[in-house]
């Protein structure tokens, strides 16, 4: 069994120790919080084994009444593996501070810099680069849904040139300090945004080939992306085949009534997922069509959710539990209840 | 003085008569509604001749001790033409009953469809070829914005294909009807939208080289378009002169604060424009950029009033009251008091 530590018990940590719990080849052995607010009094009723992320608060969580079994240091040397899901930018801190100095294999989240680690980790485009190594980042939400549809196209053809314009949530759902209210913001305001480069860092070989822009609105569902990606060659059926044969990726139909971000979480919802989590790519039937060999679709991404079975790929590559990643990706599908 | 009847004192109506009031060259003979709500109160409070749009609600409006001085039909003998400004379907409705009837010159809006009339109006693209018809029609706020733009890069290069995607308002700020609220729409959900052909409509010579697609967002304030457009050869510094030098369209900065639709909407407001209307598109100057001779921008478009200094110069058109179209725009923009 894997020992796995999780790093900060936040919206993607939680998530990160649910589905690590659920496979039969790896055990957390461990949370950490900086604070003992409701998440931190939920991790210890759930049983997961609470520790201070920052050692002077320890005392902060007894004051409290909420059980803890010590610091990060009394438990990162029984790890094998740290998912760091600190908040963006202190993943950073924590690898050069804790993790290398402790050596032990780390994953950090999306918020942090590709340049920071070894490699840069989606389940269908870099597991094998990333078998053994010890500092890898699993690449953001955004990344992570443009990374799946564009294995599917990918598989079906060659990509020639890929834009994309992706329409973001303003906040997450648990988040009532940030906006837009009432407002589109581009984010950022430059065009190419920073999301091409992060696709290209899992997939080096779209350098050059993808364009993205960026705007964040006022909602707190779903990101959306509108991808047009000229191909050598295809058309909308091999698209529609490729898609289904694709993990964690599948269509959703306007007509059916899934016809926004809304109904789709309400599906989610509907399915009895636990938070409404739909760590499945949603592509509109509807959106795909290919014109000149160019393949346009709308996709809908669920910011808090998708990149939680790749963490669970991720510490299977790392720690050479599983050397075929389509092997690993059924093991992390089945045990989480996924769709495909 | 060119005798003008506003079909419609509505979002757009109110504003169209307001516009006209102000040119040299042309007045309002009257403004219609359909019933007596504030902005019939407010329409006779301004001095404009309040008529019934529909006959047998004139009692209404006297009921309600609103000054009605008649029926569309005692007034619609007088006017040299009519700028229609029901809502969408029913434009149409209005041109086969009442204005061919009574074979009176008609400007229809946006929301009709552009084979309902003899051709489709932009001040910069099609002045000419509607110099002197009978009935047109204006196009949609969208279509407006991406016809200003794709005029300034069409006039530093040549287009080779331009994909768009837009990022509508879910209402305009005084519909509380309707949403979303909490959803990013796919509207339509196949790709391409019909904006691409509407800029056809309009310039003829896009067709086949212009792809949109469209989601709706939770916002009141404005559009936003993030525009791909392929060319045959040209710099940044080229497409910022071109916008500099093309009416009706100007760069905004991020840097400056203009960071938002939010900020826009604020610097209108600062500017004192009677309801904040912007009839200027604004581009994001960071945004624009050109990479491998596309261009790349962002563009707000402030959905209530772009359209309004085309309908004026739409009369002038049609009425042959000035032949060059640049003359009618800055008679147009001087008389509103726009920016250029």
């Amino acid at each position: 069994m894997a020992k796995v530590l999780i790093n900060g018990y936040g919206s993607i940590g939680k998530r990160v120790a649910d589905a690590v719990s659920k496979q039969k080849d790896m055990e957390v052995i461990g949370v950490t919080k900086t604070k003992p607010d409701f998440e931190a009094k939920m991790a210890v009723d759930k049983g997961y084994k609470l520790y201070a992320a920052i050692p002077e608060r320890k005392s902060l969580f007894e004051e409290k009444g909420v059980d803890i079994e010590g610091t990060i240091f009394d438990v990162i040397e029984d790890a094998d593996i740290v998912v760091d899901c600190a908040p963006g930018g202190i993943g950073k801190e924590n690898l050069e501070n804790i993790y290398k100095k402790y050596n032990v294999k780390a994953i950090l989240q999306g918020g942090e810099k590709a340049q920071y680690v070894e490699d840069n980790f989606n389940a269908l485009w870099s597991y094998d680069r990333c078998y053994g190594k010890d500092y890898i980042r699993t690449v953001s939400c955004n990344t992570t849904g443009l990374c799946r549809t564009l294995y599917a196209i990918n598989s079906a053809t060659d990509i020639v040139k890929a834009r994309v314009v992706l329409i973001r949530r303003g906040a997450d759902p648990n988040d009532a300090k940030r906006g837009p209210i009432n407002a589109i913001v581009p984010n950022p305001p430059t065009i190419p945004s920073h999301h091409g480069p992060d696709v290209c860092s899992v997939v080096p070989e779209l350098e050059g080939k993808i364009i993205t822009s960026a705007v964040i609105v006022p909602t707190t569902l779903m990101h959306m992306h509108s991808l047009m990606v000229e191909t050598t060659g295809t058309t909308k059926d091999d698209i529609i085949d490729a898609i289904e044969k694709t993990p964690r990726i599948f269509t959703v139909s306007a007509e059916d009534g899934l016809n926004s971000t809304a109904t789709i979480i309400e599906f989610a919802r509907d399915l009895g997922r636990v938070r409404y989590d739909l760590n499945e790519i949603a592509i509109w039937k509807e959106s795909i069509n290919v014109v000149d060999n160019e393949v346009f679709l709308m996709q809908a991404v669920h910011q808090e959710s998708d990149v939680i079975p790749e963490n669970v790929d991720c510490i299977r590559a790392m720690l050479q539990m599983e050397d075929d990643n389509m092997k690993s990706i059924e093991m992390t599908n089945k045990a989480m209840g996924l769709m495909k």
